[in-house]
């Protein structure tokens, strides 16, 4: 992994993935403290960052593998991600999701044109379940975030960060970035390496599933305890991958832990001050940079607010809970 | 009014107005039956496009005059764009509005620098209030939409969309406008004319506040007969302007007209397909292009997002009637 290959990425999905805002407020200044500048990835195709590598991964094969068709395991923004690109691109795509999945997860892969292969969650395995059609059909899977063109794909964001932060003048700063198993955090952070060497990328997580946290501070790879009952579903995974630990151990400042709650708030701080609808995983950044600012120093912070697939349920709970800040 | 007026506005704004996205989603396609592409102003500076003008007409004043400082008669996204204009130029700016206007509205003009003078709705006169402060103070009044500054800002927005069109292969379409005293509307159409001429401005308005459209109809001023009772309030005015009406009389196509009910349909909408925050006003022409599509012909249609200034409660209203769409 180095920057050639996410230049060579961001050269594939150029025209196609869109070159998202960086935003700012100066009533969010206000709440962090400091200039905050907000990349958000929300605006992104599918709603979230996950077009990116997976664009950037499907373009990367070869044509006649490609031909075959692509399969992923997600019900998630990865599967949405997958979905288009791969219909950008005329292939099949299968995505396997839990047989219990939410219905508009599912309408919206299939809209996406996917076909949705189900396994019963608790009884079968998924990544077996994943393998057997993969062999089956002679598709290629495209990994969630462990997989170079993955990471390479969501490195393009850590180069327009670059390019949109220099231009406003900010090349000092920490880059909060919202974490799952490090694909963003990692190619955001060798973007920035490469292109604004001033400027770190940090992982941000929720309280009790703070993998990436523990991981850094231990230079081990840990585990979360479990993969369910958090709103930030987004970005729940079981532990980062070798290869994005790797980078992320190189290259990232400390990972930052926050309430999950927080994550309503700063929802309501981007409805109101943004005018964008951000869903709990991808307003983490956000909140971090809003209500810990100790946590972070510096004149400006930059977050990367990365999706906003949220139903109207939990976006009316945060606005019920913080919207008349 | 003429090209080279929106020209120079738009050079003046540059690098401090936000060049807002065109955006695109399938799913609207389907339901419009058409390709839609929405200009997202409500990600332009304070919420609104009224932040264009505002910045174009205070800009374009001497600096001996502007100085001196400005004044606007408004509680809505106008004055917090003059606010913000003003405050960039470091110089005074009063905002007259009523004194029951909402308190966050309040919050926000005072927040972005501006002094807030009321008086009392019923018992006083909004503009001889304006007058008077304005006389008092050697202020310079900028008015809403009719005043050629501020029409030619808003223009801007024409010129973007002439551009991103263009970009996209779209060439042959209606750009559907959030209408109120036509300052937008206008604007835009005198930028197409130039820059897209296969591009056509039509207004939109809520029913029983459509006195652009009859005005269009019968060739002569309409007024509507209240100013009050539409939750469409950023673009309830009493009458087109002289200017604008002028202007849109030569090269806008005939009004539409629309249920303020489906405004909220198309906030949920935009919520849920573009992870944009729109208020009910400012998602008047989406509402036309998604939800009246006989109202509007060709293969792809262009509406115009005007403002995201929304509070929770009314936002959350039309997640809870529509969101589950």
């Amino acid at each position: 992994m180095n920057i050639d290959m996410i230049e060579a990425a961001a050269d594939r999905i150029r025209g196609h993935a869109r070159v998202t805002p960086l935003l700012t407020s100066p009533f969010l200044d206000e709440i962090a403290g400091r200039r905050v500048l907000i990349k958000v990835e929300a605006l992104q195709k599918t709603g979230s960052f996950k077009y990116r590598g997976a664009r950037a991964a499907i373009s990367a094969l070869d044509p006649a593998t490609r031909a075959k068709g692509v399969i992923a395991v997600s019900s998630g923004n990865h599967a949405q991600g997958i979905a288009l690109a791969a219909r950008e691109h005329d292939i099949p795509a299968v995505i396997v999701m839990p047989h219990d999945a939410p219905a508009l997860k599912i309408a919206n892969t299939r809209a996406y044109g996917a076909e949705v292969v189900f396994y019963e969650r608790g009884r079968e395995d998924r990544d077996a379940v994943g393998a057997r059609e993969t062999a089956a059909r002679g598709l290629t899977m495209i990994k969630p975030f462990n997989e170079p063109e993955v990471i390479a794909g969501q490195g393009s964001v850590g180069l327009e960060i670059a390019e949109q932060a220099a231009a406003r003048s900010v090349t000092e700063a920490d880059v909060l970035v919202c974490c799952g198993g490090g694909g963003l955090t990692s190619g955001v952070a060798l973007s920035l390496e490469a292109r604004a060497p001033g400027l770190r990328a940090r992982p941000v997580e929720p309280e009790n599933f703070d993998d990436v946290a523990r991981s850094l501070a231990t230079g081990e790879i840990q585990s979360n305890a479990s993969e369910s009952g958090s709103i930030c579903d987004a970005i729940i995974t079981p532990a980062p991958g070798q290869i994005t630990f790797g980078i992320m151990s190189r290259l990232c400042g400390p990972g930052i832990v926050v309430p999950e709650e927080d994550c309503l708030r700063a929802m309501a701080a981007a409805f109101q001050r943004l005018k964008v609808v951000l869903e709990p995983g991808g307003a983490i950044a956000l909140a971090a940079a809003l209500f810990h600012p100790d946590q972070v120093s510096g004149d400006a912070v930059i977050a990367v607010a990365s999706g906003g697939n949220v139903d109207a349920e939990m976006f009316t709970t945060a606005l019920s809970r913080y919207g008349g800040a």
